[in-house]
């Protein structure tokens, strides 16, 4: 469902675990991030009716997860610091192609795949968390990633339908190869060595 | 409590009503640009944690406005259009001075009153409106405008308060000057021959 071609291996979760503070941290980042995205593109596609609610909608649901998981911090008495960004994101935007609207509908469904890995991220962590309330949380929270994966994939579908299932299947492995070579610092999008192949 | 140094006439809100459908669209793209502000502050100012939360809920509030108003263009059966903006925003921003933390306190003042100054003129403007229900939106929309400008107030104050009511009152007459020559296009931010002197 979450189209994604290569799987995280179950131990990222406990490792991810044994990171925890710094993993926390990052998916504050990620979720500031990803309210950003979403509302870059009411910014740069103000012509596009389609996008504006359902997108506007995702960015106010991504920055209350920033302000949810801030709190955790708070609670857990973590500071919430400057780091240095997993090249992640960026990799998986280089599959973007220049012309419109192929570039418009790369960009969503970049940004529907991301989703889709920090969903399975999130799924794999909250199983292994010992914080009961961490881990109702991340439930709920996966739960808002898989539906903006599925809004992403459904506003990419509506801007063009031709070649649709096969771009879908391009963009999803280039990202299965960006997060395989991805460095394995604490971050939700890092990556291998905890890759099935 | 507004803290306008210069108070727009009545006879704006009447001229204003009379141009609605571009008003409308004005107000959307100004309620966008206003979430695009405050999330801003997220991305240039992480590591200032008293700015976090009020300003990612105050940007999820915009973009709720945002959704509203774009409702009520699709219930007028009006396009969402791109607009020629008033420059009025940027030339606000201009008092800004370069250094930190003089930056970022200015930055929020100039959002302060950007904000009060929309609250103005959504009050002139529902003051006469004879559609009902746009009445009762737009009462609710000033009310949060208000509070939007109480919030940047007082987080500029937290930024720094030597000096605090002396540069609030500078930045107010700043943009008196400013809306007073702007231009007379129908925009929330028209100025010239509707301010009280």
């Amino acid at each position: 469902m979450l189209n994604l071609t290569l799987k995280t291996n179950r131990s990222w979760g406990s490792w991810a675990a044994s990171h925890l503070d710094e993993i926390l941290v990052d998916h504050v980042h990620c979720e500031k991030k990803a309210a950003g995205t979403a509302m870059n593109f009411l910014f740069r596609y103000p012509h596009i009716r389609l996008l504006q609610e359902p997108l506007a909608a995702l960015a106010r649901e991504e920055l209350e997860h920033f302000e949810i998981v801030l709190k955790e911090l708070d609670r857990k008495k973590i500071d919430f610091v400057p780091q240095k960004p997993s090249p992640y994101g960026q990799k998986v935007h280089r599959v973007i192609r220049d012309e419109e609207p192929a570039k418009l509908r790369d960009t969503l469904l970049c940004c529907a795949v991301i989703e889709a890995r920090s969903c399975e991220r999130l799924s794999l962590l909250s199983d292994v968390l010992e914080d009961l309330g961490l881990r109702e949380l991340y439930k709920e929270l996966l739960a808002a990633e898989a539906r903006h994966h599925r809004i992403y994939v459904e506003l990419a579908r509506e801007i063009s339908s031709a070649g649709f299932e096969d771009r879908l299947l391009e963009i999803c492995s280039h990202e299965s190869n960006v997060i395989s070579r991805a460095q394995n610092l604490p971050r939700l999008h890092s990556g291998a060595g905890f890759m099935n192949s």
